[in-house]
């Protein structure tokens, strides 16, 4: 029931996520009312799903502590818990962030040694794709907590960027002089050990991350959620300049019908749908946060991305990064369960769908 | 002798200021030995310009502070050293930032009421135009400090912009539950003031910087540092993809070729070159820094931005907004300066050309 167009573009996304043939079953977890009659436009669904009917949702107006308190029968709580119990391998939404981490952190708890998530998500560079966290989910972050993110984005790059080796960078500003807060150079200072077993680059600047010069970039919350929505502002500023210049001169409309197969191309490249989805990362299970705005492709992209972590070897990446780290600290806690989910050919994916 | 191509783009720059009939003359600070074989092609440089020999020039590797120690013959020294004697109304410097700020706060001082200076530069904006600040004078600022920025850039933007009423706000992030770091709420608390005179909106985020939400963003100099080369980075590698994308199929090839004219309007309106300039707010007296790999149109930017401030109503305009902001919190010093300069017919600017 979340996102902008709950729960139209959440069944729809579910259809074509389930059309790229991926060996999943999807646990809807919503109004049924609203849900069954969607359902019949959406025959890969209506075969392959299962729906857990509640008539609350979480707004996006509610704040996490009212959620935490009354929101027990809400989609979201109960599509959370579904991961909880290991009914579903991950649970992907398109509804409040902050909800659903508060949510997330309650139920599933963090996993050894990490103080808080972190939310992930994929960025575009001219070389490919990087991997940026945390993009939001705390507003500030220790040295030791920027080093588990690092630990938390190597597992992720291996698993969604394919790479055996990611470099490793943290975010700064570029100035030989004023280079940058102390607890940057401290959380540094961690990652240069070679004991980790990663490849940490040092420091990049904010250009440094389109030029695909890291392929995993650590950060604080605030920085990189401001970061992030620049970049996509940015984007789409030119996006709009773009369109203007083609709509001048006859000869200028001419060039843009002509180019249009190019502009199609740099549209993919660019998209925003196609590479959709935060992880929080970090949780003894997968969540994924849609863009709120995110079309059907988006969702789907969500739930691809979703279905990769959830059936790659990600959980035991995790696992191995962060007990590298703790073995260097000192000794982790160890009450944690392990994320489950690894290896299974059938996934279940929890989809929460709060209204908005 | 700044910049990654000085002295030669500082004397190029200089000459096409002032054949947009500039009322100004022009100081050139460095080496006689340097600077005197490129005037030649230089005509209306080489007719109003003067030089002021010295040998030393500060590198883009000098630490601020051994450079407040040892750099008294450095260029960039003595031409800070003119604006504070009032012997030239703005300096403009394409070299080492970190060392300018460190020079120009110990010659020149701090205005009444102000801790740090903070960096301000006009940033592209779908509508226009707007101001940031600070993009990386200071790594952290007090919520005071940030009300200061805020008020410097009202007047800024009064001027470079030429806006009545600018609209004020502060960049945060925008989910509804992590509404950022106290210190912002702190100094919007400061900003809602009536009594400040000003029209201060609230928080934008990083997608709203280029929607021009707002005319003057205030931010950390992290934070702002971090926003403006992000932005840059995804305009360079949006601009890559472009070419790339119009250099595929024949037809590709075409229709690039016939829309050139409409991307150079792109460029033009893009082009950091033609809003090249940070400037030093908050200081006795005006201090603008070029990018460093800035051509000749764009020292010549920088150079235009510097006379606008110098001769418009800029420093009256700065010490009303702060007197107003003390007057709010308190009783402030005033046993300094005012910024001089203003309403003189012939500016003299200082331009300091370091070696890189």
């Amino acid at each position: 029931m979340g996102g902008d167009q709950a729960p139209e573009i959440v069944i729809q996304g579910a259809e074509l996520f389930l059309q790229r043939d991926r060996p999943a079953r999807v646990l809807l977890f919503g109004d049924q009312d609203q849900l069954k009659p969607l359902l019949k436009a959406a025959p890969l669904l209506s075969e392959s799903c299962e729906i857990f009917h509640t008539s609350e949702a979480v707004s996006m107006s509610d704040k996490p502590g009212q959620v935490l308190r009354k929101g027990r029968q809400t989609s979201m709580w109960l599509a959370v818990n579904a991961v909880h119990e290991g009914r579903a391998q991950a649970i992907v939404s398109a509804g409040n962030t902050g909800a659903l981490m508060a949510l997330a952190k309650f139920q599933l708890r963090t996993m050894p040694g990490i103080d808080r998530p972190a939310l992930g998500t994929v960025w575009p560079t001219r070389k490919g794709q990087c991997v940026i966290l945390d993009v939001g989910a705390n507003i500030e972050a220790t040295a030791k907590q920027l080093a588990d993110f690092a630990m938390l984005g190597w597992a992720f790059a291996r698993t969604v960027l394919n790479q055996e080796n990611p470099e490793i960078a943290i975010l700064n500003i570029g100035s030989e002089e004023l280079k940058g807060p102390d607890v940057l150079r401290d959380a540094a200072a961690i990652l240069r050990d070679e004991r980790l077993g990663i490849n940490f680059t040092g420091f990049v600047e904010g250009n440094d991350l389109t030029m695909g010069r890291a392929d995993v970039v650590v950060t604080d919350g605030f920085t990189g959620n401001v970061a992030l929505k620049t970049a996509e502002g940015t984007a789409r500023m030119l996006a709009y300049f773009m369109r203007a210049a083609f709509h001048g001169s006859m000869l200028n409309r001419l060039g843009g019908w002509i180019a249009s197969g190019a502009f199609r191309n740099l549209k993919n490249l660019m998209d925003p749908n196609r590479i959709n989805g935060g992880v929080f990362l970090g949780l003894n299970g997968i969540v994924v946060k849609s863009h709120g705005a995110a079309d059907s492709v988006g969702f789907a992209s969500a739930l691809d991305l979703a279905a990769s972590l959830a059936g790659g070897e990600f959980s035991g990446r995790i696992s191995e990064s962060l007990s590298r780290l703790n073995d260097k600290l000192g000794p982790g806690e160890s009450d944690h369960a392990s994320p489950g989910g690894e290896g299974s050919d059938e996934l279940n994916t929890g989809v929460a769908t709060q209204n908005t």
